[in-house]
């Protein structure tokens, strides 16, 4: 089956592996009328470029996109935006020796017993590299939700068990640090966790959070396509992710309900919540409150330590993954959520434009056509 | 937006309100030749029944489902199989005061955002039976799965901050307490738990846990339907639902690569992992081993404890919600989240059905058509 | 897989056999606030019941529709409406006879083939009878295209070789003949035919002609889910229909670049075509033009005439279908073509509402949520 | 509305306009295993390539394919193939003129309605250079139907006014004329049409027919997603087809019952249908017999012929489109429509491979994962 695509109305398609000659997206369903340029992509690809600083690999990517399509003088013109970017240091010979057995922690056995056999440089098609694509979309994504004054703030909440203190949070730092921390003495502690788990050869987890600012009341589809089952579902397809939360999340199963509801009150005409344990979401529909989501990220597979594994051929052995890998996914993987969310928040927005009638009827008028 | 239709070759069509005439269900594209009678489906919805135990609410229905389609002589067809339960305890009368303001926790707000006005009557499309159509439909999926030797178990992990300790792990103990919990000693104190959150007319949350066993390696198509990506999207579309995990989960952000990763090892010819952190998913694909998934579950929002709101009209007021509300969703969630789960599942797996051309060929060899 | 869902946005799913039950739909993506009767409906049923001329079925069906969900206080809620309309003369002996041999012209053997086995009883699934549920989701859709000032004229443009003469043209006529022809004269040669042909225990085919005012332009979304496609489409899955055309249609192959080719002019500011050869699409896009469509139906498959097959374990027999049958599908096809139009019409406005960046600003600008 | 993907587990997704960098797809959800090759694909992109003939436009494009990714040591690996012809001969000076104005018979005015403005140069997104997309992905779902005995022959049927004789038909002269006709005679006559019309610096439109052996019965999901409605979608999905006809078409409008039915036989065992009026396809589903599908295609709208339109701003002007066009559409479409139905073909078979439980436990028994 084709899992590809992603998106109803807006929709973004992949493509590509690790060492194969490129990666690409084509971003379809984009409205017209969008100033777009190659800059405003490349931008939100630098966030996730490898080599930027010690705790990410150092292959040797620029990872510079082209835009092949759908752009016409500097703007998009409705028709699908195709995007590549050429895969520059793939060396397929480094990777020659994992094609027999099955790194742990990777993809490379289920790619085998799914597919029959496997490209297996680098992962091929199960690559951190195969995010690319999404972050393209997601960079058009945010082009459009920027214009509805819609804003998503992404950063790393936890590196292995360094947490940020809110009281520290500072949303400008968040770029300051390789690690994409909001707490700068938090980043510091995390650099030096890292630094240890390097020595160590081995690797850690973290969790990433995101904030979503200005989204209307009443975007989301009961009782299937709900606001967070779609959030859900973006998240959770990106690779290392293993959990994903709402508002409180977990911490709902050991609240009660007069905590962990949200009261009303209005003002000036105007109703808001006195709290937002919910996140922003309730029946699976945006309520005007700021969304909070969180995805928790495993660490690296990819790591120096010895460990055990089996050949294809089922011999055991154990193996010491060569080459440097990064020690922690996370700070990496923080655009590629805000991309997913993005995405998944255009897409829910186009398809609450039809959930009612007098709208429709304003609309079509309202349209010289 | 129609976001009634869950599925992309088994699917289920839901509908009904609470207090409307009937709740039901069609499911399309389920495989012709299954035995299946109303008893069938029955079982399933009597798990998720009102008025069996002394926490959940009193509402009087008996939930009888009735088959309208898809089956002769005892057998699928491979038509549309139509399902509905007939709503009979609907005293509109008892819910006219809620129609002028929202219920904290609910999505009496969203809806009226979404759609300017609801169906108030004991929430309308958002209420719990909405999740009927669901049940019918995963009992179906259920059917299917047992003629592939693929089984789920679905029990209440947490009840508010009530854990179940897996020493005293019980699979049959799950069915004799009316919480749903594996262990008999955690029961007991969750019920004095539920009693004194009854006492304070307030509620409790808690964490749903599903072990699927029998799952072939190879099912979830990469990179966005994979199947834990479907399952969380499956998942946290039930009300209620505001986290989800697979495998460790959370707990991944504090582990390490050499911690998290499971080893492989091969005897007698047949590979297997050391370890499950994973929770049976690698890449997005089901490795064979046991999938392991985690729902938070919010406390009910319907309490009688004073509550702050707003009427539609913005006036703020003190609420206390009338009738008898269920203190903890949990129990009665439990066979909502494994038929959720049994639905993804089965539509994963003919999902899958097409990955190698060699596979392919053969089936349509040993097809005399 | 699942067939029996249509839409993307406006979506309908349709259940039931001919001697099930019931039949029946959900029609999900309904905006909220239309104004919507269980007799909305049944004036749309009402054109495709049978017995109501002398060459129609006599079946003692009156189909009278129930509506299930998703209207509250007479008004559209936005969630799923269901409808069913009860088989009542569903004497199953009749047909027993039928389940040992495969009818010529009819689905009996593909269903064999395809599913193992069928339910025979009066073509289930197979049957006319399953238009009922696209004709109540057909006038809902329709109730959508009347707020937006469009409108479907659809009649019967030919039976057998009687075909309309446009200068008799005459759009009152329509419901005036039990043939639903606009050509007053025509109906009468119409009939003569069809009182021969019941004569000779035969039937005769026809075409249907689909003429719709007040499409705005700029509707279709290429290049796949462009407008002619999905019309296409939507009209070639209702059973007997073999063909169908969009303005000059077939006719284009014979014709030049410079005759078939509808010139532009503009008056007071104005566009317009000079013709409409292009049947009001262009591109795969509607031109606001008028938009004719046509579908060439099959005769009736059922005939009193002996006519050779094979019974199900391959013995080769002679057959004369008892019971009394329609000697031509057309009439009562009618209304199903324009429900399928209407549906699709509905479904593709929705879809290109988002076609440009700058009527999105303005929508969710004029949104107070 | 994304509109550039077509099919439901056998995906493409088309991207490209006429005088951008390049035009390509992403196929998606085919199997793992196939050996593929960019000849493969050359080979049918060469059907379709300019310049070939004198009936056709002399625009310089070589269109070599060059496959990105999905492909590993010779083979499909189950990812998404993404492949690419990029655009040589796009001189935009020469389509500045157009700019300003709708050509008849073209999408410039309903793109600039439905999207606020165009990419002009050379038609854009609606050139038929989108459909090297399309051809490329029918290469592939060719490759795969002929692993499964699955053949599709396609040809000009009708150039204008010139049929081919079918007593004359001989399939290996298709491609021995430069109009894919397999009748040499027919073929001589309709050259010598093209020769006056262009003369009259006019056009003119014609008929393609296919002709699909070796499908299995029980192809085709009932209610919607019928053999034959998907096939239509498919087909008149491409630029400039006006209609499509299964069988005998709208020939069966004035058949009757006994004539337009075909009878069944058995022999040897063996089921068979004496005559195929349907044109292969039953119910929406396969009946083993060849299928037959007709489509008609209108005259080049681009001609040299003096045409009245207007300006975008609304000015009524008279035009001579410039540039060297081919007088004829079909020719070079025959192959376009070839591949739309092989991409159907394809995304069918897949789809009915869960329409029996027998089939299903077999399938996943037979599997050793």
């Amino acid at each position: 089956m084709s899992g590809s695509t992603y998106g109803n109305i807006f929709k973004i398609t992949t493509w590509g592996e690790s060492h194969g000659k490129a990666v690409g997206v084509v971003v379809d369903g984009c409205p017209a009328g969008i100033n777009l340029s190659e800059n405003d992509i490349q931008k939100f690809l630098d966030r996730r470029k490898p080599g930027q600083s010690k705790y990410t690999t150092q292959r040797n990517e620029d990872d510079k996109v082209e835009l092949l399509s759908g752009i016409f003088e500097g703007k998009t013109t409705g028709s699908p935006i195709s995007m590549i970017v050429h895969n520059k240091d793939h060396h397929s010979a480094d990777y020659s020796q994992i094609a027999s057995y099955y790194r742990p922690g990777h993809a490379d056995y289920t790619f085998d017993e799914k597919y029959g056999f496997r490209d297996y440089r680098g992962g091929g098609r199960s690559s951190g590299r195969e995010t690319i694509g999404r972050v393209a979309g997601g960079a058009i994504a945010s082009k459009i939700l920027e214009q509805l004054n819609i804003s998503i703030l992404t950063y790393s909440k936890a590196i292995g068990n360094i947490e940020i203190d809110y009281n520290n949070f500072n949303p400008s730092e968040i770029n300051n640090n390789s690690l994409y921390m909001p707490d700068h003495s938090a980043a510091v502690r995390a650099g030096e966790l890292l630094k240890e788990k390097m020595a160590e050869k081995d690797s850690v987890g973290g969790i990433i959070e995101c904030l979503i600012d200005g989204m209307p009341a009443g975007i989301g589809e009961p009782v299937f396509e709900k606001l967070d089952a779609n959030l859900a579902k973006a998240v959770m397809s990106i690779g290392a992710v293993k959990g994903i939360e709402i508002g409180d999340g977990f911490a709902v199963s050991h609240s009660t309900g007069s905590d962990n509801n949200d009261g009303f009150r209005s003002e000036n005409g105007k109703i808001f919540k006195t709290a937002n344990h919910a996140g922003g979401i309730l029946g699976g529909i945006s309520d005007g409150s700021q969304i909070v989501l969180r995805a928790a990220v495993k660490p690296t597979p990819s790591i120096a330590k010895t460990q055990s594994t089996v050949t294809k051929s089922g011999e055991n052995i154990d193996v010491n993954i060569k080459g440097r890998h990064d020690p922690i996914i996370v700070p990496r993987a923080v655009v590629v959520v805000e991309s997913m969310t993005a995405i998944t928040l255009v897409d829910m927005l186009f398809n609450a434009m039809t959930s009612r009638m007098d709208k429709i009827i304003e609309f079509w008028k309202n349209t010289n056509i």
